[in-house]
């Protein structure tokens, strides 16, 4: 663990000191529970009276705080992104670089000797393992897979052959990168399965979530880019070509062929069908489903199948309010009949 | 196994034998597929029937049961729960004590001198293991992490560092506990993970299903309250506080930062949104949804979002009679313009 | 990697070559990225474009390709299965045969010598594994497990005790076969487990998807039929009754005792709730819900609960016009307003 001064702390995220910037920060914490040492921060000036009673030795403040409370301060223009990066510097994550314990790697494999092979590893033939990255105990990689520089590769996950992996990617426990894709020929009395003969690409700086599963592509590559986040029991499937700064919820799953661009966001349990297309900046709702071949443009969507959000809205209400609405039609049905009646009266009288 | 009169069984539940008591049973079995040596249940009278050609050599039956069959009887108030208690006694888990196969145990973890652990286990440093508890093969314990008395830790299960297990917990294969939540706070260029360096406290007598996922609180604690019992591949993000005697079905998913009070119950495939509370005894149906930083009360609640049952229901019953009403639309419509008609045609005449 | 000439690739799938059936081909590919060496597939006529441009060296149609390409051609009825035919012969999956890594395995298992066992597999008491099958790195298999021939057990799969596993069955890294069902009695304290000691029978010729899950019978089977293929990420629960040539995607669950017949089709995220019964050659559209005791007859069906597709369209149509449907009668309402203002008038002048 790391310490520094809140002054040090300041410079790393362009904030400004207000208070004794000499004083020790050791650990990120909770505005509720901090204590001394701690830095905290305040999301929103509706949490001030929080910040008031805290016992943190500084907290994190927007800009133009104006609040009196016995903490330092750092100001800053997003509190909430430099608590995250200011994290990243007391909370390194914890090293383990250039051992070894007993596992199975291929006299072909070339393993960095700065990265940490845990216990029940196995490396594949002609794979690589770069610089600082751990490789920890239980994870099987397969043969001709490439993994970059300073990825954590979590215990029991899985690699299969001819997979490529970035820098700086964490991959968590019993992920599954390059298992078969679901694609099969049927004749009469079976299915026989298509090739799944392709690869996957894992760029830098993604994160993938405990038990997800990364399918490789059935004759081309599946592709998850540059800075994408995907949490837990997420499937991406066959030939998926998913773009940069990409998240996606837990149990969300997208079918094969899909391409999904840049800064998209899904929530959880979303459903995308086959050779879809979510458009940059488009933001699906949980639970809500895309069907085949559809293209979705930037906005937010939600539904079965998807619609923009104020539609979503409306309808929605409108759907509540079934009951009232068929109430409201008998009732017009029952003055249809009565103003019959008196037409019918009035035109016996008259006719 | 262990084999008992069913006089001894009939004891263990406070039961009333009709018939010989002094026979011996050997194994629980389905009344349809019971022989001699069995002991079967019937939950309702209406499975009568199966009891009078049941070979089973007891059966289990709720009280004031009059049917004349061949096996004895053992009366009791539930039927079921009986059955399923003998079934402990005749059908211990498998014991597997004090014997350590091929792994790799930190020097500085206690491991409980009448713990099985299998081959290929990783423990980490000052982790410890409690009596008879057993950790099967290729299960990966990280550092600091704590396990009580009795609990049974399937192959391939994976405990991040920190987590806190309590007794007689099952935890199925390839469950992970203690990944990384899912939070990030995002700049112009990318996503920075929000800290997730808090904990995991899995209380006593909790069962978790195959591949589910119990990520660590992102400062604080994920708990998992006494008793309550998880499905396959469920979910549960960061700082969820799970309730006692919680039932969770397969593929649910919870969200960060909710509230399941004890002795709710989710069916499977359930949706709860981050920020919610779930009252204690609600039961919310498979599929349905909870929206963000809704509160939910005791009942039963079906529906994306949810709503009470005999709402959902009429809604339900009124969606799929949208067609007729359309149609009824269209009819009170043809009904004014004749009306309108008739009225011109007056008016013209009295005009 | 095998080499074969295109007469000797038209022959296995009983096509009939136009061009040079002497040329050899090394391998399979996506006709746009298809080159010297490579066979592709048309699999409709649309695409005959990319055929023209294609340097795949043969191409396979289907009958009656008349535009003029400069690769060979077969024709065959059914291009897409013959592909996967000829996909089969020319990519055959990787052999590992005969070899045991660092494993523990039980003195009283049974593995046949051309099996390949990885490191870090265990194989437990009385336990088979049939010739040519892989067990690779990881995977832990129980007590009494039966496992067939010319399987491929992949890395980190976990199979309970007795579970019997048929021929040529695939399982993807991170699959649970036999975890316990999930069913319990409850009395005032606490939940009980109700007994889940029965076994699991997967079929010749299944391929189960990365983490998913096959749990136990309670005191019955679970049975995965012959042929059937199940996607990543599935749940199939306690005593579920799944026909041959089945297909279920991705993320799908099927609560206990539910009875899925041959040929059955289940999309992506489908749920069916337990004691119900999907008939021969029925199709399941993706996200749709089968409630409790439902038996569902042959057709296309969707939405939660399911419904035939054509009325689910219908509905769907009528939901998303709710907004119309609402204005109308508002329409209606008024229309009825200025009648009975016309009809008060003239009943006032003619009273």
């Amino acid at each position: 663990m790391n310490e520094k001064t809140i002054s040090e702390l300041a410079a790393l995220v362009s904030g400004e000191v207000k208070g004794d910037g000499d004083v020790v920060i050791k650990r990120v914490a909770d505005i509720k529970n901090a204590n001394e040492g701690d830095i905290a921060f305040l999301e929103d000036l509706k949490f001030a009276e929080q910040a008031k009673i805290s016992k943190a030795s500084c907290l994190i403040v927007p800009k133009g705080f104006q609040v009196d409370v016995s903490s330092s301060l750092i100001e800053t223009a997003n509190a909430k992104l430099a608590f995250a990066l200011i994290a990243k510097i007391l909370h390194p994550p914890k090293k383990k670089i250039g051992s070894i314990h007993p596992a199975v790697i291929a006299e072909s494999a070339k393993v960095d000797s700065t990265a940490f092979i845990g216990a029940h590893v196995c490396i594949g033939e002609n794979s690589s393992v770069g610089a600082n990255t751990q490789i920890n105990s239980g994870a099987q990689i397969g043969d001709n897979v490439s993994i970059g520089d300073d990825c954590v590769i979590h215990p029991n996950v899985v690699i299969y052959d001819n997979v490529t992996i970035g820098s700086r990617v964490t991959l968590h426990a019993g992920v599954v990168i390059g298992a078969d894709g679901f694609g099969y020929a049927r004749d009469a009395d079976a299915y026989h399965k298509f090739p799944q003969i392709g690869t996957v690409m894992i760029e830098d700086d993604v994160e993938i979530g405990a038990n997800s599963c990364i399918d490789r592509g059935a004759l081309g590559e599946t592709r998850i880019g540059r800075g994408t986040k995907i949490d837990n029991l997420v499937q991406i499937a066959h030939n998926d070509q998913i773009g940069e700064r990409v998240v996606i919820a837990a149990l969300s799953g997208i079918s094969g062929s899909a391409t999904i661009e840049d800064d998209v966001v899904l929530a959880g349990q979303v459903g995308i069908a086959d050779h879809t297309r979510i458009q940059k900046g488009a933001m699906i709702g949980a639970k809500s489903a895309v069907f085949t071949g559809k293209t979705i443009r930037s906005g937010v969507w939600c539904g079965i199948p998807v619609m923009p959000l104020e539609k979503y809205k409306k309808l929605n209400a409108q759907y509540r309010a079934l009951t009232k609405m068929s109430e409201k039609i008998d009732e017009l049905k029952e003055e249809i009949e009565s103003l019959k009646e008196i037409i019918l009266e009035h035109n016996l009288r008259h006719s």
